[in-house]
């Protein structure tokens, strides 16, 4: 674990550089936008999808400057998310990362911009040339991440996720709504370093396997901590499922059956691993460190 | 001018088929995310950016059915706009086209999310195959149109307006609040069909400099209707610039100054087209209308 450690401070640092590049303050009266962004999208977290992208191009020797490339589109994707999700018309989050929330610190307005200006970046770094030298995998990145991120993906989620508050969801229910709002875009992440390195089928469909996995025990770990951590080690409100009244994994499962489910979908990833051999120990540490971590 | 009126009804049908075809309701208790994003691009309008695509496309005789996938990605990003813009934290609108806006119909985390996911959806549009089966072209306009939807173009934009209430802007300032708000997202509609056609760069130019004044007598003309048109005609709120204290061209030139430049801007940017001959035709009348518009 402890190279792992090290090795996602080390994607986080360069990951925060790029982002720090690819989001430079201009001149100009409307400069509290791009500090909005910057604020959202530089203020710390784990930068775990990030990770996935450099952990996965590195399977195919991808350049690192692409690799980061998507990786910073991916984490400014997430990071819109998370802006809009926090809006009071939303989940109404005051706390996030331990920092006040975008809106909070900025306003409304400027918050929602600010992840309407994330979102697009995104789209514009992968579609721009340093990204990489043929224009298809710039495409099928861009269609990828568009697809993950949108009606049938992450916002579409979210959308259920609302309308699922106070409503028993059941095991199939709750599974489609985390595939769509979380899932997808790990997914994305995952299979991210394959598009970059045009991977074989066999390899895209491993790296598939192993997000879809680790998606749900990703998720069943975040609700763990809902229900087990606290604000100031999360840096963010717990406990706010039940007091939805959200179904959730551990809601349906127990903590104990959590505990185990998530267990065995984190080793359940790691196999669909084996072709990579050792080259992949990043992607099968990241699996067991997602179903420990205490934030 | 009835040819113009036939020609932008006929495209405006087949850019609403378009759209109805790339916002199809699934199932799922998340259909009210389509549905919310259907009632924010389907319910009319009069679009006249989706106009500039296809009528800029047939300049290069591209074929119908990517101009029109290309014109529906503009409109997607233009309602998306409006729909965040009229949220409560921002201009706070009851009226759009003479219906209530997404979030008076929806609510404002379904508004939020419909316009994320039409944002989204719209760059997904453009990488996917069938908008050209040219992966460079593809990327090309998902780049052109992420740099006119983000923090340098209409976001940015929309920022500089909201930062700029009650201060007196001076015209160069004006000016570059209104290319960055509106006009750069005319700019990539009047371009996009020289994009398709892999037009030759003296043919790019000459349509960028069109989009250039086009975009500013467009905004005039927009001003103009805030001061004197009715609620009734217009379809949405009106007097809102005055009551807010902002400044427009027609609060600094006058309304019969303002008249007078619209005219000027838009015999200019016709003037633009001698290169294309009597294909520009509908351009060329394109301009004239859009200073004389009720609505």
């Amino acid at each position: 674990m402890a190279d792992l450690q090290k090795a996602m401070a080390e994607s986080a640092r360069a990951v925060s550089e790029t982002l720090d590049r690819l989001l430079k303050v201009g001149g100009g009266r409307e400069a509290r936008l791009m500090e909005a962004m910057r604020y959202s999208s530089l203020g710390g977290g784990k930068r775990i999808r990030p990770f996935m992208v450099t952990a996965g191009a590195r399977l195919f020797s991808v350049a690192e400057s692409c690799a980061l490339r998507v990786a910073a589109a991916v984490e400014m994707v997430h990071c819109y998310s998370l802006v809009h999700d926090d809006l009071p018309a939303m989940d109404d989050d005051d706390l996030r990362r331990g920092q006040p929330t975008c809106h909070v610190r900025f306003d409304e307005a400027t918050a929602i911009l600010a992840g309407d200006a994330l979102l697009t970046r995104a789209f514009e770094v992968l579609a721009d040339i340093p990204t990489h030298p043929d224009p298809q995998v710039r495409s099928q990145l861009v269609l990828a991440l568009a697809r993950a991120a949108g009606a049938d993906g992450m916002v579409g989620g979210q959308m259920l996720d609302l309308m699922s508050e106070n409503e028993s969801l059941d095991m199939p229910e709750i599974t489609r709504l985390q595939r769509m709002k979380t899932g997808a875009l790990i997914a994305f992440a995952c299979e991210a370093g394959a598009t970059l390195g045009k991977a074989s089928e066999p390899a895209r469909h491993a790296l598939r396997a192993y997000a879809h996995d680790l998606g749900l025990a990703f998720q069943i770990a975040d609700d763990l901590l809902d229900v087990e951590g606290t604000a100031a080690e999360v840096g963010k409100k717990t406990g706010k499922d039940a007091a939805l009244g959200k179904a959730t994994f551990v809601s349906l499962l127990g903590v104990e059956r959590g505990k185990a489910q998530a267990q065995i979908l984190a080793d359940q990833a790691s196999r669909h691993l084996e072709m990579f051999d050792e080259k992949a120990d990043y992607l099968r540490e990241l699996a067991r460190f997602v179903v420990t971590r205490r934030a």
